[in-house]
């Protein structure tokens, strides 16, 4: 699909008086930088909190309710919080989701598509065999395919966060965040006016190889990130933005992000996900620049470990 | 110990001078009434993310910092919270704690006071053993005892709370907390002007307990609360406010904290301690009295589960 990089603000601005009512305004957690060994002060918008566990709610809501007239269902393919989040925002406007999920996902993702009132097709294989089958299904049923990151309305409902983020911290100098497929980038980008500084794993480096490359291009994808982040190939908006601001993506290595991981869970009592990790691995590693006196915010983007309690 | 009914609001808005810098300001999550089956603006204090895991961390924090001059050392008895929060508030202004461990407390819970920084000295038997062996041994150093309630500095350390509460969500009709020794819900209620509804577990009543004798009784404790929300007596000071306000205590079950306890896990990923999902509970459950379109703050008070990831 393409995007019209036309995409601004005021977009973003529409799908927030979409979506308000429904999303939750997820929290800003303080903290002092010498807990992390930055001179800054850092900000953690906890949107592991968010419905559904993570920020896709935001992005599968705005499209749902950017069709119109309503249409009487949606689907989507996923192996994880994408899928979670078009059950959720189908449910919450009253329509049917199917989603299709490969069978290579484990069962807690697909209980939890079927918890929030959706359909799990389960299809034999990985996220591509999935794909071509929700792809038949959908335009058999004349039914929308709701696209993780590379679609208007996603990456529009995923800026609802950077709008939140103006309100609550002002005088950010740096947004810090993740990077997979690029649909949050991508939003926050769009939606704010200070840098936002995407992170990759070392070993989901797709928008790091497509800067290098000069286009978006397939890259071997693994390690603990990779149920969020690794789409083999970054958005294509996701990477006009990047080269456009010509922003460096530093990397993190598996161990460093599960640093984070601990750091957020032994000191902060907040468990995310490895993917949701990655942002705050780059500043803790020193690999994300920062200056004396800065105010940094660090997206904690989600929350969806193996079950846990 | 004895305090003065005379704390004011004043004296929570001097424990806050003092320790503000040192402590969070934990968030607040907004949560629609409707997805707790409740007709009300229900928002979430998430003091589990508070330094220590716990709102302990503020009343120790202020009780070291009342000192003056500042001694060279603080100790306490615990097993559980209140040790750590100790550790962490003496370390936090560089002088030492010796925290009197009872042997049956979790490993988990000793490694705590160490990790952050304290002295652990482990005594044979429960709470009540280990108190007399630090109450010995403080005499003997001539070292302060920190208590974990029924002292001035722990009280108006824990209203730090209610303060930023009055800023955060300055429309609240009521504020519901668990109760256990009721040092929290005392320091609420004296900073507060909204009621201020205690919440116990059936297995852990000993407020409901002592405003049925007319005066703190000891009472047996147990369930899946007892580690945070167990002191076999209630303090005085919670207990005369308490009777003065003419609150009724309602009940929670075992089953029923558990069930508030999932359900912050499930649909908001906090990971909460048992204790600290009593008030949510007696929301939950319809026991605590809410009237359509009210606002509701539900304390989420403490996330020292044993350890998760």
């Amino acid at each position: 699909m393409n995007i019209p990089l036309t995409l601004t603000r005021t977009d973003v601005e529409a799908a927030q008086v979409r979506i308000h009512t429904g999303i939750r305004r997820t929290p800003v957690l303080e903290i002092h930088g010498d807990e992390l060994g930055v001179p800054a002060r850092v900000a953690l918008k906890l949107e592991l909190l968010q419905h559904t566990g993570s920020f896709k709610a935001r992005g599968a809501l705005n499209s749902v309710l950017t069709a119109d007239p309503l249409p009487a269902g949606v689907a989507a393919v996923s192996g994880g919080n994408h899928g979670a989040a078009v059950a959720w925002a189908a449910a919450h406007v009253g329509i049917a989701a199917d989603v299709f999920v490969p069978s290579l996902a484990t069962p807690e993702k697909i209980d939890r598509v079927r918890g929030y009132g959706g359909t799990a097709h389960v299809v034999d294989g990985v996220v591509a065999d999935a794909f071509k089958v929700g792809m038949a299904w959908a335009e058999e049923h004349g039914v929308a395919l709701i696209h993780p990151y590379e679609q208007a309305g996603t990456i529009c409902g995923q800026g609802t966060l950077g709008l939140e983020l103006a309100d609550q911290v002002p005088d950010a100098d740096v947004v810090v965040v993740g990077c997979g497929g690029g649909g949050l980038y991508s939003g926050l980008a769009i939606a704010l006016d200070p840098t936002v500084q995407p992170v990759e794993p070392e070993r989901c480096a797709n928008l790091h190889a497509a800067l290098a490359a000069g286009r978006p291009v397939p890259v071997e994808v693994g390690g603990v990130a990779a149920d969020s982040l690794g789409p083999a190939e970054v958005g294509r908006t996701a990477f006009e933005i990047a080269r456009a601001a010509g922003v460096q993506v530093p990397l993190v290595s598996d161990d460093e992000i599960l640093a984070a991981r601990a750091w957020l869970w032994q000191r902060c009592r907040l468990l995310a996900e490895p993917g949701a990790c990655v942002a705050l691995a780059g500043l803790m590693t020193g690999r994300v620049d920062v200056h004396p006196g800065d105010t940094v915010v660090v997206v904690v983007s989600g929350g969806n470990n193996p079950a846990v309690p």
